[in-house]
């Protein structure tokens, strides 16, 4: 990844990776990014979906939808990911903190046009949000598709953090056995798939929903 | 809630709340908030933690972290706090959409100096992220609050979107039975608390921590 000073990380620098394979992996196990941009001068932050192809982060909505429509006249963006993976109780509030794997992209969206691109960047959208869903599902039509606004984001100024591990404590807290320590680990689990009301009963559940793997951990991490 | 053009929804208006409990609910449930900042006329989004203390949203970090120094000059800042609740599947990829709760609050954080205010702000921060610990841990000293910068929002621009329920399809899709549709429920669930490796062997761990109830439900709402 690059390094500017917005994507260096100023403060806790242990913390940051710089593998693109890190980048990736977080951006992957994804299923809501955090959008930001600037209206008026004012910050604007919207979660909203994503898919990733190569370096190409991409983003879509509504042609009514007025974030996009900001972002897609190439004004700078925000995009970060963020999954958290558990609670670190210290033995004092100070130390108390969060393990997380958070990526952070900057730069500038464009509204894609070419009709194999955008179609590339729906594809990559659909695989993030319901992994099967492109080839299980019906394809988008014209009318569908006039009415999608896609923007691409290059991959090219992003930092990743990362925090594993216990709480930090100072060594006096350490040797008070009054205090507990540790991580509470937290993660993202399916339930059980409800199928639609208007589902024809008997209608199996296909495996690419029953059998999804869970979220928040990208597959060649799952070990 | 105020009513401002950027709190107020443009698209899809039936998935706006308007009710203070909403926010409160949609906010107490969380642990990490995206909070959206100005740089350089740049949007900056970043995975940072939270409290509330009735209708005062604070943040905090260290005085050496260039984006809290940012916020505390009083320059427009946006928080973002979001839960997904589930992927929904559609007959066709153009319906797919998400289950989920998410509240945007805008306004101008404000650096807090007062030493009762900044206790008051920092212990809200700690409960939310580990409730109990206000109590169980350490409390921080004079030097440990020197290195603190707390920051106070109030939570009068705000705006809470929700969605739940089945797909939306299209007639001629729900007749076809080729496509499954339904809704994958997703949550966030604890994990089995690791203690510290230099906690004494023996200990046990507290119910604050045990027993804590799953993160992204507001506790009113557990049923």
């Amino acid at each position: 990844m690059s390094s500017t000073p917005r994507s260096t990380l100023g403060r806790l620098s242990e913390r940051a990776r710089t593998d693109r394979a890190d980048l990736y992996a977080v951006l992957d196990a994804g299923l809501v990014c955090h959008l930001g941009i600037v209206l008026d001068g004012a910050p604007v932050v919207l979660p909203t979906g994503y898919g990733r192809d190569g370096d190409t982060l991409y983003l879509h909505g509504s042609t009514g939808a007025s974030t996009l429509r900001a972002a897609a006249t190439g004004i700078p963006v925000c995009v970060t990911v963020t999954h958290l993976d558990g609670v670190v109780y210290a033995r004092s509030v100070f130390h108390h903190s969060m393990n997380y794997r958070s990526a952070v992209v900057h730069g500038t969206a464009r509204l894609v046009t070419d009709e194999q691109q955008r179609l590339d960047g729906l594809r990559a959208l659909v695989e993030q949000l319901a992994p099967g869903s492109w080839t299980h599902a019906r394809l988008p039509d014209r009318k569908e598709l006039a009415a999608t606004t896609v923007l691409a984001l290059d991959l090219a100024e992003a930092s990743v953090k990362v925090r594993t591990g216990p709480p930090g404590d100072d060594a006096e807290d350490v040797a008070n056995p009054a205090y507990w320590a540790g991580v509470l680990p937290v993660r993202m689990v399916w339930g059980e798939a409800e199928p639609a009301p208007d589902l024809a009963p008997g209608t199996p559940t296909p495996d690419h929903v029953s059998a999804r793997p869970r979220p928040g951990v990208h597959a060649a991490h799952e070990g």
